[in-house]
């Protein structure tokens, strides 16, 4: 046992902390500049982002999220997680580096699950940045958080599936270069439990795929890529894009979930670590009642409470993504249960108090934390609500006693 | 002692719980059309706003918020406080009845503190429903937690006086019909620590006043009304616009914020109540894992800790209110800086749980919510950050043993 | 609605107060000191305990809690709260005026539903303070928290009940002079659900009841009264010891915990009253890193959310004893059951803070500090854990949407 | 970086394990019993732990703590955290191994800053298990947690220091077999404010040395070592006893505390895991309302909630372990304030839900539970309280943007 980074690690840390100095923090609030000067906040993505990316790919920060196979990086969970923090620091980052949601979850399956053809057609434009993806799994008039409740139907009809379904939260589907959903419905009402489910590709320029809205987020559109309701209405697409097969849909989200989880959890550590810098920093320079606010002991409380919880929650995320790497993502369910639940709560927290400190330049957009807020939040539903993820964790433990 | 409502203050609630449901909540949606529709967000308040408004006034459920006058509708604290409350259900609640922030605090202000020529040109309007106002006190260059931090100069100039400053937060400036500000300045940085400070009424057609800004919560812009970074630039006003007095203006702002402070904390108790309502309905609708979620043991905790943290808060806010009547709003500073605390922290977490219960929905704005919930958040911060509050409470109570 | 004592309670307060400062704080450590010299912690209670219930009778503080009752002091349950308050701020204080537990729930039983010739018998010298009660529910071998799992039985034979079973936490039962006790047992164990239980008159010198042992709390013995373990083996009393009739075990219930819950929360209160006290004075006394521990923010935190919560807690318990008082204890089930989740956990909150200021005095003996919180962590599991009572909450709350 | 235990790490783990479950568990209520039947409970050490001394001596499991010593057993901080977390499973089982506070950190300090001959005369003993050693640094009459405001006095007189002061909370001084204290007092009043205080050892049986009294911990008297008051009143020892130098006090103190502290840290995630074995098994064998406790929703949430938090602090309690080996005891401040904050707070809430989860028997000592929690709690106190800790920490990380 031992805590710390290889070398290789910590190289990558160094150039990616500088990156982020140099090109993405400063360039957050172009990024915000370009989306409301242009056509539309939803009419095309901001140059500046593509011109981010070019940069990131010649400095070989590019698709580092990729374990275990040949077109990612050759880095695994732990490896990588350092460094998905350090782009979560940022709402902009992720994308910057290939490496956002839904895209890094939904490579992995068709990295996996994919066929060759599949892999030429979706996942190589995806590596590249030039398409991205959306994950169609929730629905509205269900609760699932029990994902057996879903109702989209994939129905097979000779060479074909037909697909319909009222889907929401679909992220990123709003974004003009998002070009491929992977869909989960019930190909086999009949089934087992678990076995009812599927998931399919599906191109969003198919018939039948229609984007019915966006959803905001606390009074968050996140353009242009947002959050879509999509209905899928007689959707048609080749037998050859159901992924690994029928029935296997559970099977595959529990792969698909757990890398999709923990680098959601990684970029809060690094979200939260921001916050706390921005809280310390502010603190210094404001004064109230005759002093520096970072002197008042409540203050000290916070930033002292939010060191200890960041630390936590990060040598939890780490210690979960070691054993993905030993032991694979299904065995690894407990720690990613746990890091699950922590993650979001602990950002939540560690926010707050910043926001606090800010006063109203915290609730403001002048600082990311409120939208750093909002994203956490989301977080405790998004991938499971925490209170499934608990479930899950307790009956395990009292599996060893039974 | 005793706990019951007086019978002129049921009937008042009951005609307010039935003008809620009748005409409010149906419109919250068309309200956020009519917005989304004209021209801008801030062009214009929704015309459903105005037939509301009539509609209220008609009902005599109109100005209930002013005690002690005989401009208002004659009721105590103690009695609007279940009144606001249910009021504050609605985000577009209380402006129906003229019971919004920031003008039922101006309006007590200038009951207590305007000359007559004042009281007929800005607060009969203001009354009427015809004009709004905003209150122009914290400053973005320094920590507004500590009021004497505050740089805005008023400075005499024979029969007038010259404003200069930076204000933010100046809620309602958006508002088309917003004319007036209460403005708090220094009139003499050499006097004594709590008698530099003067208000002073402001035009805001005014030469020298400049909107610059209008900022977000989290997510939200609140237009039409919204919250307003304004510059007054050697702004002239005559002498008689000042309020009370030179130096008076922390005096004023004892007796002023009182009545503001508990207004919201009685409207966030509605909300809270009305998250709770919403929560409780959801989980007997929805199904997971093969039952209502409201037979989640979790959930029922949710329900139980809601009730019980909305009961005791409603509770100190009556308490604090009648202190209020009895004693004065000095006297009642403990209470008020009590329930000043209590309240957004009550809402914020029943609303959470609402909100968690609710899954992606929550998040969104197909239900109001995300939107109470940022809201309530601002409170932590308006009028005095918590830990200010809690400063004076401790104060206070070590006071008692010295 | 109003929030002021009467001047008859106003007056009763002052004499307790008074006298709590003159006769009871003083003699903490005698009744400590006597206990400890005696032939054994159990053999007696201590001498000064007698002389201090003189006093009280002499002065006219006896007997406050039975409301509509001639045997009783004539005050509603509202009246007494913020005297038993009082009482509740010393450990010994309650038994100092005949108003300790579980007496005072017993007899308000056997006034409610005891013959003539048992009130004569046993109702009578426990108003005196001549003996003492137990009352017998909680049995070891079954989650008591679901009391229809309760196995002890009462068989009718003949002109006799005969008594079996194994209870626990019959508090008092070690007092010498505890005289009789309240089983709780069944008397048909196919009836309905709720009518299997009755209640029952039994002298603890009866034969066949044995004392097996008496259990600490932490490492408290409470001594002399304690509680008990006790077996009832072929126990034999008179048919008119039962209590109103067969089967109406849990209906008593219903009735006795109400009164004896409200009690506990209102020592609560003033225990937690007496902590922040101790607190206050502390911190302004003690001296560390050049200034009194009063100036710290973290502990003024601490006191000002102390004051915040005794002060909602109080409420609660002011307005449920106002519900007893006027739409009786059954109806004022909701309130009962939110008061006895709020005061245990607000009392082990701001006795935890006190001692925590007061470092190692703090869990020592020195100060009643410790003792009052594993007191009051009792009453977090005793009449009803918090779970059954939250989930009693939500019942409720849920049914009004059903 | 990688979570694995070394395979000689796992060996000891699995003979500490078989150890404890053959040989400490089934003998804690022995030990209890001997107590009760020795002439006193302060009289002797009963039998059964000198016989488990043996047996762990005779298995090699014995004096595991001391690293970089020739006299210990040769394993890291890191190595060591994993097994003494075993033993601190038990409130018995650090003895039995020789591995219980005070005396592994009065060894420390004894093999780094003793000389030869004090060594051969009190290291050699403890290390054998032959006698016992405490710590007196805190005084009753100042605010201990800032150390600079310790009163004791050490001044040279010749060959000799005469030491004068009043400790407390010297824990171990009362067990018949407890021969030397380490005490911590002032050599130079006027030095600055760090090299004031000196460190030197006094054996209990040199004149002038009284044991006052013996301090309970909520109602618990940890006999026979329990923790004393000690005056010492014109002690004489000689002057080599002081340790290092004059002056040299916190730098020792600095050096020491940080493995007693993480020892404390390390038992305290063994209690918890105990506790949760305990809860886990009770739920599953106790039923309410018609199904076992363990399918409770809420009581699912505070095994889940249990098993992240244990695996949170043993995380970070590994990483201050291996930052102690590393950089060293100075350099790992941060790491050790942090866990010294964690772990005792994590094992109350652990604690207390088990306790909650077992009813009247979790209060009572029918389970370590109570006992547990009343260890737990003095551990947010000694060695620092909690507020100490996270001023240091929030210090260090303030200075970060300094």
């Amino acid at each position: 046992m031992d805590f710390v980074y290889s070398a290789k690690v910590k190289d990558l840390q160094t150039r990616l902390i500088n990156f982020m100095e140099e090109h993405v923090y400063p360039n957050e609030i172009v990024y915000e500049q370009q989306l409301n000067e242009q056509e539309s906040r939803w009419s095309a993505v901001p140059q500046v982002m593509e011109d981010l990316k070019e940069r990131a790919k010649a400095a070989g920060l590019w698709n580092l999220f990729l374990p275990e196979s040949e077109y990612g990086a050759g880095l695994t969970n732990l490896e990588y997680a350092p460094l998905c923090e350090i782009m979560g620091r940022s709402l902009i980052g992720p994308e910057v580096f290939n490496c956002s949601a839904p895209d890094t979850g939904n490579m992995e399956v068709i990295v996996r699950f994919g066929k060759e053809e599949q892999k030429e057609k979706w996942l190589k434009p995806l590596l590249a940045g030039e398409i991205r993806s959306c994950f169609s799994m929730t629905e509205p008039a269900v609760a699932s958080s029990d994902a057996t409740n879903i109702e989209a139907s994939i129905v097979r009809d000779g060479d074909e599936y037909i697909i319909n379904g009222r889907k929401w939260w679909s992220s990123g589907a709003g974004d003009p270069r998002c070009k491929i959903a992977i869909v989960m419905g019930k190909t086999d009402f009949n089934a087992a439990r678990h076995e009812q489910q599927s998931m399919i590709l599906v191109p969003l320029n198919a018939p039948g795929v229609t984007i019915e809205r966006m959803l905001p987020v606390f009074g968050y559109d996140h353009a242009p890529h947002g959050h879509a309701e999509i209905t899928y209405e007689n959707v048609r697409v080749p037998v050859e894009n159901i992924l690994w097969g029928e029935g296997k849909g559970f099977a595959i989200a529990q792969g698909r979930l757990g890398p999709g989880r923990i680098h959601h959890c990684m970029r809060l550590i690094g979200a939260a670590e921001r916050a706390l810098e921005f809280l310390c920093k502010r603190v210094q320079e404001r004064v109230a009642f005759g002093k520096p606010l970072s002197s008042q002991g409540v203050i000290k409380e916070w930033i002292a409470d939010s060191r200890i919880e960041i630390e936590q929650a990060r040598l939890l995320t780490l210690k979960a993504a070691y054993m993905m790497d030993t032991v694979g993502n299904k065995e690894a369910k407990t720690e990613i249960a746990m890091i699950k639940v922590v993650a979001p709560n602990m950002a939540l927290r560690v926010i707050d108090r910043a926001i606090q400190a800010f006063g109203g330049a915290g609730v403001s957009n002048d600082f990311p934390l409120a939208a750093m807020w909002a994203n956490s939040r989301t977080l405790r539903l998004a991938d499971g609500p925490d209170e499934v993820h608990r479930a899950q964790i307790a009956k395990l433990e009292l599996k060893k006693y039974q």
